[in-house]
């Protein structure tokens, strides 16, 4: 999928009334299930999911607040933001004053729109940009929400690209936020085509999409035994705005997909931040229980930009550029994690004479020495049976692909040996 | 006892005549000691304590150079410092010339007095401003120094808060400095304020008031056997100028004081440095045979001010401002040594429901959280056996009180369950 | 030898064309014969070498190319740098067309004739200036290489100065290139200086002259067993520029000879690298098979100066204050490699009265501490039979020669006992 792919994908599923629950979720999985295999599951509602039980479905058909002109002032049907997530239903006439405790707005930035939820305590709420309430009189105001909070499922998919190795890589997105772009449409798509790129790889490669934080949960509670045999993993958001890649590394700090994803990003404008339990569902994957070596990748993270969990998180917000770049470089991730390493050099007494074995530019004295051979002279040098094509980049200076090419020439002159698993 | 209160006990203990032995170090012990019930050691001379013996007492009655006019040029009835410590007794009248090479002063400060001293060595001689040197005349001069060198004791003190552990925290002042302030008046009134606070601690409290070198050797020969029950300890010196804090590192310079240290000065303007084995009374505490858990606070350090060791190091050196900031800064950290822990995790699997339990927001989706919650975040996620409350502060960058709250909610809750000691 | 002494050498080495094999590697190796007892050894050709094989040996008498009126505008006579080394015999006529692809030059310094060489595939060439190039017609040109390949030796020596164990430092360096001033002759010249140097020695020193890499892998080859008794080893080349001293790490990184540069360098300008395998002969002794403790002191390292492999490095390119500077870097290394140790203080509970052994000054409350007294502090202090006096001047910043002077004074007082070997 190219950037302009991913970004029409998010178009597509922008409108839909994400939550933790509800048809929103299952319209968005039906959508990336044209594009994917997808395993969806339902789970019921009063089900017990390691410390949480899953909350009834919640599903909204309308919300709105009607002046006494009979115009919608907040109306669902423009953005599904306008209500808060959740919101048990509502049909009341009530002024300003009574409405009041019932508004959100973001007085600082009057035009937008802000995101709230309220999951677990039952209430209802309207947001709105503070222009907008800047201007209602005293009402009295018609105000309706529609929903049903009932028995019902959450829902969330798994594809598995199954590989030669039972050794899984993990990478799960949310699925739970409605109209927001970046937060984790984008996510979404970059997943999406990440999944579609994957081509009878040597690991097995697992997207999980679900629902933020009780999906992640649920997720784990029935998977429990199975998370051992998870190498690596990623949760993706915030995946498409024009911003540098960031990533925050897995509790552990030093897992092989810290290491990797340092690698990969070395040559690319990029921070590193160390784990921290906030953020995205690394909270769970990372909880000292399971303690998995998940990081994140994100383009500007967590609350990092002011349209964050706002109406100014729209399609324009992310770019096709910015999304085909987070691809790319997860794909740089995805050929380090396929192809690392440990090798022995066979002649390790000296430097084997590699013009011989046409190896090496014969003409001596010039100081300009291509990559092709440094990374020859580094991979042999290296190449003790304990480090790894990945060590080898990271103390040479030199991109993980000229080192995986040096080893498989040198490999093909019968000077190297694969003699163990890498990062 | 506020910053007003250690300031007029240091102006109070500013003209007596302290020295290595003597009735200077008694009197101090005397007016702290009706501050803090002391236990008052005194050791004869001829006691070997480690490789040293104790010396004569040195005690001192007057001393002056008298012109030939007969006005005291240099007096020690107005300031202390103009007698060389530990001065034998001398009654002579001699010229200028042959007086010289007993005076000492300061060419590059030309008005203040040096602080000299000749424990060892038996010697006499005065100290002067260069000012008052260069007014002198050629003589003939009286000298007179009415001092005793004679068998007698050393005086050190020690005052003991009992914890409900025998592990204890030792802190250690020079009490043998005369008429300097900062050097140590501040300390021991610092130290004499953070005793009085102390209420019924869990760690023991051993407070040293000694002299320097000859004193912590001697209080080493005598407790040789218990420095076993020293888990952490500070020296304290210069306290009370106006500069920023600065911690020297126990030899070590990974002990538990060294961390609790640098968490408590990471907010606060501060330098941490690393042991030397120069400076104060560390020294000794961190010589190889003992190798104790000592570090060094001070406020400006060691010979780091142009006052130090000069007539210059007065009371209006120092300021109650700056002391009471020393104190805070030691409570502080007998608040990590009092409540630092290990904690285990008792829902680790996924993030337990805070909010369930009355202990997060309900409204999700504002990007505004409050410490607490995310102090409790952090302390689920590492409180895994392993790492203490102290850690978790150093890797969450909260204060060490927003996670030890934390802690305690969390244990209120049943989701935590102490097992074990921290720093 | 003094720097002049050095630089006299260098000129008198310069006009001589070395290579890989031939009579210039044995003019060369005689000449530093009259200054120090080398060992020639002879190798055949088709003496398999580790991976390699020893080639024929190249000798050469005459090299031209003569224009149409009969001048000779390349002329080996005036520089051997006109001659790609190795190049196989050659006397033609032919046009500057068919000549061209012989031709090599440094379009970006059109001034300077460029070092070429072609050891393992028969060719020939020359090298020349562009502005020489750039004044060339058509033709046609007689062209003649009176060269000759066969079967010969390749020459390397040794120079031992024995020591006291058979613990050795080996310090090598490459006299394969021709008239290349600052590389290698600087190097040789310095070598030669510090053998001549050396009294007696702790340790036993080996200074070998090699041609590069294959001289290296021979040596190698043919010492394989006795590689086990090099404790620290060096590369030296580009001794003798103008420009600060740099270090390569050996491959291990933290091998002792590493530790005693960088405290050697310390208080230096000079830049720390880490190991890479491209340079020297360090590739070789690094090589993971062996993985010596050898680095590499050069002064501008490697390709590092545009007059690199050029004409530009000739005896004037190189300075006698430089050549001296090197040599008194060594010569501080030497002395620690000789004088480190590890040592048990005597008296290690508080610190020893230095004063009653006459180790210290007596007169206290002096700001000014010598140098001399800081370094016993830091001696017994961490004189606890697992410290080195490297790491005690490491740890203090103090010179290594005042450590070793305080170690030694400590010693004579009874204070402190050698337990053990250093770096």
């Amino acid at each position: 999928m190219t950037g302009e792919e991913m970004h029409a994908l998010v178009e597509r599923l922008y409108p839909l009334c994400r939550s933790i629950t509800g048809d929103g979720v299952r319209a968005t999985l039906g959508i990336v299930g044209e594009l994917l295999e997808l395993d969806v599951h339902e789970v019921p509602t009063g089900t017990q999911v390691l410390d949480w039980t899953i909350p009834q479905e919640w599903n909204i058909r309308d919300a709105y607040i009607k002046d006494p002109a009979g115009n919608r002032v907040v109306d669902f049907q423009r953005s599904n933001l306008h209500v808060v997530g959740y919101s048990v239903p509502v049909s009341a006439t009530m002024t300003l004053a009574e409405l009041r405790p019932h508004l959100h707005t973001l007085p600082g930035r009057p035009d937008l729109v802000p995101y709230r939820t309220s999951y677990y305590a039952p209430t209802w709420g309207f947001c709105l940009s503070q222009d907008t309430l800047d201007g209602m009189g005293e009402g009295p105001y018609e105000v309706v929400i529609d929903s049903t909070l009932a028995d019902g499922h959450l829902t969330y998919a798994e594809h598995v690209v199954p590989g030669r190795t039972d050794d899984e890589v993990l990478i799960s997105c949310h699925v739970c936020h409605p109209s927001l772009a970046n937060d984790n449409l984008a996510g979404i798509a970059v997943a999406t085509a990440l999944a579609r790129r994957l081509r009878e790889p040597r690991l097995t490669y697992r997207f999980v999409f679900a629902p933020g934080t009780i999906g992640a949960i649920t997720w784990l509670a029935r998977n429990r035994e199975s998370t051992g045999r998870i190498r690596h993993g990623l949760t993706l958001a915030c995946a498409g705005d024009r911003g540098a890649l960031t990533y925050k590394r897995s509790r552990r700090g030093d897992a092989p997909v810290d290491r990797v994803m340092a690698a990969v990003l070395r040559d690319r404008p990029h921070t590193i931040v160390d784990f921290s339990p906030y953020g995205y569902d690394e909270r769970q994957y990372c909880s000292p229980g399971f303690d998995l070596p998940v990081g994140s990748l994100t383009r500007t993270p967590y609350a990092g930009y002011p349209e964050y969990h706002t109406s100014g998180d729209d399609p324009g917000f992310v770019s096709p550029q910015a999304m085909a770049d987070t691809l790319e470089t997860l794909w740089s991730a995805v050929e380090v994690l396929e192809h690392d390493g440990r090798y022995q050099n066979l002649s390790p007494y000296g430097e084997p004479q590699l013009g011989r074995r046409g190896l090496y530019g014969s003409l001596g004295g010039r100081s300009d020495t291509k990559q092709a051979q440094l990374a020859m002279l580094w991979v042999l040098n290296l190449s003790d049976g304990e480090h790894s094509l990945l060590d080898v980049a990271g103390r040479s200076g030199l991109p993980f692909g000229a080192v995986a090419e040096a080893a498989a020439a040198l490999e093909g002159a019968g000077l190297l040996k694969r003699v163990g698993e890498g990062a």
